[in-house]
């Protein structure tokens, strides 16, 4: 009998390309089913909760893949497969999926954090997660505009063109904002850009990251989240903010 | 006439072979060089603060490197030099040297940073930058032993075997621990030990952390750091912990 596991999963976006398998370019899912194989010798198809793009990182992935026969109790499975996973991938825990599971049609909500990096140097040390700016913001302001995000809303100006999904209304529960300076230089830090939804479209958060800095430079209006809601135009938003600083913090089930 | 520049640097040192020009491998020292040369047009020496191993990184190393009739302005030297380097290396700034001044031999101080994650699983968006341990320690007992170290200290037995260096006398004037724990996992998280002193031997932070790490696991004495330095005896302490946990944070001049 076929046995659905569950499994979460962190890794580093930077040299893959993206969640998914594709012809030219080493995907995630390619290299967990062929650490699966290699491990248990089982041929697995691994379902994610949703797609990442080329160099998006996620913090806590939820996957799922059924398979037959395993002797292995699936608790040892996470240090049975992590061996067979280059260090920018790791499965961080398996249990048996609970009746019904699918993790991508089961998830009730999931969290982002897009990450931009205010310095005069794009840094070294925090080049892999974060977007690299070197301008001034208002924080405050783009807080404002954040909360004009939270609630249900038609988001199909927030998506990328040619997106062939028909329901683009999402529902968002949290939209904020943190910035932490850094001590030794002054007008330096990190500022963090977290949304929690039921459902994000195609490179939605990445233009929402693009809008809030156009929106924090003055370059945008405060209102832009509202007008592009109204009106369901692309052009109200900014521009699509770099995969690199994005990560999928953590996906929510019942 | 010759000018003399002085560069803070950052990097990445996962895939360099260390600071130093080596045969095999490509160096800090070298990428630095090759990107002074390219954008400069001058065949310049860069001498560091000091050496940093293979893997070991630097959020500010200090450097000099002279240079003849340069006519651009030392402030534009780090926007002319930074395209030419690769992502995990960029100066941070540039000027004139003060007079008599040397990167190595002017340094009063250093801090370095250890980096310790605490998990389960070597998470991937940590690796690069943090030595991944699964143990349970005493952190209380590892803040009281790290005072130890502080004051001015024959340090012989705190450095790697083979070392030339005949003065072994060192001021350490800080060694702190810090614990972050993630919020998400419990029992996860991420400890620093951060040193500062008027110099290091060679490896000398690394077997520090080592040695704190078997401390906190009680696997070693908690006056070994004393009894280390009272006897100059390397058994006293612990492994020399790897590289990739380490990074230089600043170096303090006059």
């Amino acid at each position: 009998m076929s046995v659905r596991y569950l499994i979460a999963v962190q890794y580093d976006g930077t040299d893959f390309c993206g969640w998914q398998r594709q012809k030219n370019g080493v995907s995630v899912q390619e290299v967990l089913e062929k650490a699966i194989f290699a491990a248990l010798h089982v041929s697995a198809v691994v379902t994610g909760s949703g797609r990442t793009d080329a160099g998006v990182h996620a913090a806590r992935q939820v996957c799922h893949f059924d398979a037959e026969g395993l002797t292995i109790p699936p608790e040892k499975i996470k240090d049975a497969v992590n061996p067979f996973l280059p260090p920018a991938v790791k499965i961080l825990s398996c249990k048996p999926a609970p009746q019904g599971f699918h993790a991508r049609f089961s998830a009730k909500e999931k969290t982002y954090e897009y990450t931009y990096l205010f310095s005069a140097t794009d840094l070294p040390l925090y080049s892999r997660y974060a977007t690299h700016v070197n301008v001034k913001v208002d924080i405050n302001g783009m807080q404002k505009a954040a909360k004009d995000l939270i609630g249900t809303h038609d988001f199909s100006a927030f998506c990328a063109s040619g997106s062939s999904v028909k329901d683009t209304v999402r529902t968002l529960t949290a939209a904020e904002i943190c910035y932490t300076p850094f001590s030794e230089q002054e007008g330096e830090g990190l500022l963090k850009i977290r949304v929690t939804g039921n459902g994000f479209l195609y490179n939605m958060v990445r233009i929402i990251a693009g809008t809030l800095l156009e929106i924090g430079q003055g370059k945008r209006q405060k209102t832009a989240f509202t007008d592009a809601i109204k009106t369901g135009n692309r052009k109200m938003l900014g521009k699509t903010a770099p995969a690199k600083g994005l990560t999928l913090l953590r996906v929510c089930y019942e």
